[in-house]
C-alpha cells in the first residue's frame, strides 16, 4: 500500500480536489491519505493557515477579526459548493473551528495549536466526503484515531515510537483513509501542531506507521532540480536520490520541503517520491536508502546565503590544548549555532547561518572570545553564501574537487573556504554572497551539460 | 648589529669553528654570537647533547659511565688542541662539567638540566677563547650574566619578558660577545633548559632583546627548500619567506627548525636569515614579517604522515546545539589533542596526530563518544597524510585551489580531505599515506616547474 501526502497548493480549492480524487482513485493501492492545509490558489493569494494564525491574534487581544474569519470559512465554502457536497460537511468544517475559537478565548493551553490545525481537519473532511460522494470508501480520520502520539516540545510536537505501532493497525481498514497532517495528541489528549511545513511530517509518520511500500508527497513541481531554477533556466530533473543526498541538499536552499520531515520515512526505509499533482503522469523524483545505478557522481547543487565567518587567530592557537572547544563553548553559552568550523595552524573560522548573531549578540560573543581566550583577532565577515555539490560516493572519486574549483575559476569567483572530509556526499564552498549566482551557474555548466 | 646563531654541526670541530670565526669577523656588525652543543662530525658520530644526557641516566643509576665521560671530554679536548688554545680553556670547560655530575650525583633539583647544557657552555667557552687568540676582542657570556630569564614548565624553560630589557644592555658592550644557547636562569637563579633544539630559541631571545637589524641562523643547508628534498630531487630554493609562510610550513615537515624557536624574534619584527656555515656567500633564505615582492603565490609545500580521521555521524546532528562541543570536550578530557575538525551537516571528522590516540586511549574515547554522545558511527581511519600548500595572499587567488586539485588528479590520488578557509596563507589537504609522495611532487610540477 501507498501513503499519499497533498501539500498546500494540491488541495488549494475545488479543482484541486478534483485532481487529487483522480490520483488517488487512479490506484488501488493508494489507501491513506494526508491532506495540508489550502493553500495559495494565486499568486498575492493567502493561506489559510496563516489566515487561522491572524485570527488567532486577534482572539488573543480580545478583538475577534471578522473579516479574517469570514476568509477562511469562505474558503471551505466554496469547496464545498463547489463540489455539490452536502451542507452538513461545512457545519463539522465551523463547528471544529469554532469550538477552536472559544478555547483560543478562555486562553486554554495549546488552544492556538487547535485552531492553527482547522486547515488541514477542514481539507480532510471536505475531501473524504467528496470521495464518498464519488462513490468511493472513504473515512476521514482523526489523528487521535489513527494514534499519532506526540510530545509537546519548544519547536513543535516530537512523535513518540508507539504511534508507529498503532499507525500499524490502519492497515486493516479496507476504505480510502484521509487523515490530516500537521498535528498530534499527547498521551493526555492536548492536540499539538508539528512545525511549520508539518504535514510532510505526518505523512512520513503514517508512511512508516503502516510500512508503506511507498510514500508519495505530491506538489507543484514535477520533480526535484538539480540546481535552483533561480539560477538556471529549466535545470535538468533528478529521476532518483538517495536520502542521504536528500539531506544534504535540503541542507542549503533545496525548499522542496523541510529535511527533516523525511525522517521517520527515512528510518523505516520507505521510498519517498516526490510527484506532480498537476502532472501526474511524470515520473517525479524517487528518494531510496540505496544508491541508485546512474553514470554522474554529483547529482545536485544546493546553495544557500545568510551565512557569516566569524575568524579568529592567535598565536601558537594548535598548542593549546582545548582552544577550539573553549570557542564552540562560548557560541553555545550564548545559545549560538554552528555549521562548521575549519581551521588553521594559529587560527580557527566558525562559519554560522547570519541570524544566529545579531548586533547584540555580536557585540557579547566577540567580548567574551577577547577576553576569555586573549585571541590576537577577531573578524566577523558577513554576506557569505554556501555551495554544496552533492552525490553518492562523490568523496572517492578522483577529480571532482578539481572540476569543482575549475569552474569556481572559469566563473572568476574566488573559494572563500572548503570544507570537504567528514562528509561522503558533499563538498562545500563559502563564497562571498555577490560570485554566489556566476559560480552556481559555472558549476552547473561543468557538471551537467 | 646582527646576532648569529651557529648549530651543532656548524661547530662540530675545530674546522667548523674555523669557518664560524671567518663569517662572525667578516662583518663588523656580527657582535653577538650564539652557540648550540657539538653536532655529528659524520654519519654515525654522536651528538654531545646526546652524550651528555647518556653521563647523568648512568650517574642517576649510580654508575658513572666513564667511557661517556671520556668522549665529551676528548670532543672538547681535540678543538683546544687543534685550534692551539690555552689548557685553561680545557680545564674550565671540565671543571664546569664536573660540577654538574656532582650536582647530579648530590640529586640536587634541575641538575640534569646543567649537566645537559654543558655542550653549549663549552663550545662557547673556546670559541670567544679562539676569538680572543686570533686578536679579537671577544667574551663569554653566560646566561645569567645577559640576563635571559625563564620559568621552569614541564616542557622547558619560558622566557620571562624582562629578559628583554636585561638583554638590551649587552649592546653597549664593544666585544664580539659569545653565548651558550639552550638554557637561561630563573629568578631564583636555578639553571633550566628550553625544550630540545633550544638554542634556536636562544638565539631568537637574544636577537629580539638586543633589537638586532637581523638574526642569522647558520645550518648546514643553503637555504630552506620550497619542499621535502626526500620526495624531488633538488627542489627549489626558497629566497624570501614572511614569518607566517615559515610558521605554517613549520607545522607539516619542514624541519629546518623547531617552528616555535623563532617567536620571540617574529614578535620584535627582527628579520631572520638561514644560512649555510659551509658556504656562507650563498644568499639563505630571508624571514620578514612583511610580503616580499615576487611572482609565484605557492612559496612552499609542507607534508607529514601519520594523522589519523575520527569520523563521526549522527542522523540530525546539525540541529544539535553543543554536539561539537561536546566532542572536542572528551578529546580534552582525555588529554587528546586535535589539528582540525571539518564537519558536514551529519557528521564531523576530528583530525588527529597519530600518537594521540594509542590503542588504550582509542577504547576509552570511542567507548566515550558512543556513549555520551549517541553517535551512529565512529570510525577511526589511520594513515593519513597531511599536504600544505603555503603562500601569502593565496586564499586571495582565484584558481589556486583548482591548480592544486588538478594535480591530485593528475597525480591519481584522491583528496580525503580539504582544509581552507580560516589561514589566508595556507590550504590543507588530506591524502592516504601511500599517495602522498606521488601526490607531493605533482603539485611540485605544478606550482614550481
Amino acid at each position: 500500500m501507498k501513503v499519499v501526502k497533498f501539500g498546500g497548493s494540491s488541495v488549494a480549492d475545488a479543482g484541486q480536489l478534483q485532481k487529487v480524487k483522480n490520483i488517488v482513485t487512479s490506484e488501488d493501492n493508494r489507501r491513506v491519505v494526508v491532506v495540508s492545509a489550502p493553500g495559495k490558489r494565486y499568486s498575492g493569494d493567502q493561506k489559510v493557515t496563516d489566515l487561522l494564525i491572524k485570527l488567532g491574534e486577534s482572539i488573543q487581544h480580545d478583538q475577534v477579526d471578522h473579516e479574517v474569519y469570514k476568509m477562511i470559512v469562505d474558503r471551505f465554502q466554496s469547496m464545498v459548493d463547489e463540489l455539490n457536497l452536502p451542507l452538513n460537511v461545512l457545519e463539522e468544517v465551523r463547528k471544529r473551528l469554532e469550538y477552536s475559537m472559544e478555547q483560543v478565548q478562555k486562553k486554554e493551553a495549546k488552544a492556538i495549536d487547535s485552531l492553527k490545525s482547522c486547515g488541514e481537519d477542514g481539507t480532510a473532511l471536505i475531501l473524504s466526503a467528496y470521495l464518498r460522494q464519488e462513490g468511493y470508501d472513504s473515512s476521514y480520520v482523526n489523528p487521535k484515531e489513527a494514534g499519532i502520539l506526540v510530545r509537546d516540545e519548544p519547536g513543535g510536537a516530537l512523535v513518540l515510537e508507539e504511534s508507529f505501532d498503532q499507525l500499524y493497525r490502519l492497515r486493516e481498514r479496507r476504505e480510502i483513509l484521509v487523515i490530516p497532517g500537521f498535528f498530534g495528541y499527547t498521551p493526555e489528549g492536548t492536540l499539538v501542531t508539528f512545525s511549520r511545513g508539518g504535514s510532510d511530517i505526518t505523512g512520513s509518520i503514517v508512511a512508516a506507521g503502516l510500512q508503506a511500500e511507498l510514500y508519495e508527497n505530491f506538489t507543484d513541481v514535477d520533480s526535484v532540480y538539480c540546481v535552483n531554477p533561480m539560477y538556471v533556466d529549466r535545470p535538468k530533473e533528478l529521476t532518483s536520490l538517495t536520502y542521504r543526498e536528500m539531506r544534504e541538499l535540503s541542507y542549503a536552499g533545496f525548499s522542496v520541503f523541510h529535511d527533516e520531515a523525511l525522517i521517520p520515512a527515512f528510518k523505516a526505509k520507505i521510498p519517498v517520491c516526490i510527484k506532480n499533482t498537476n502532472n501526474p503522469s511524470a515520473p517525479g523524483t524517487m528518494i531510496t536508502a540505496d544508491l541508485p545505478d546512474r553514470d554522474s557522481h554529483v547529482v545536485g547543487i544546493a546553495s544557500d546565503k545568510g551565512f557569516l565567518n566569524l575568524y579568529v587567530s592567535k598565536y601558537l592557537m594548535n598548542r593549546e590544548l582545548g582552544f577550539g572547544r573553549k570557542l564552540l563553548q562560548i557560541l553555545e553559552d550564548e545559545g549560538v549555532s554552528f555549521e562548521h568550523a575549519p581551521s588553521g595552524i594559529d587560527d580557527m573560522s566558525v562559519v554560522l547561518r547570519d541570524h544566529q548573531l545579531p548586533p547584540e549578540k555580536e557585540e557579547v560573543v566577540v567580548g567574551r572570545i577577547k577576553e576569555e581566550l586573549k585571541v590576537d583577532t577577531v573578524i566577523i565577515e558577513r554576506d557569505m553564501a554556501m555551495i554544496m555539490i552533492v552525490g553518492e560516493g562523490m568523496n572517492q572519486t578522483i577529480g571532482i574537487a578539481s572540476q569543482a574549483a575549475c569552474a569556481f575559476r572559469e566563473a572568476d569567483v574566488n573559494i572563500e573556504m572548503i570544507n570537504q572530509g567528514s562528509s561522503e556526499v558533499s563538498m562545500m564552498f563559502g563564497v562571498k554572497t555577490e560570485g554566489l549566482a556566476d559560480a552556481v551557474q559555472s558549476l552547473y555548466r561543468t557538471f551537467f551539460e
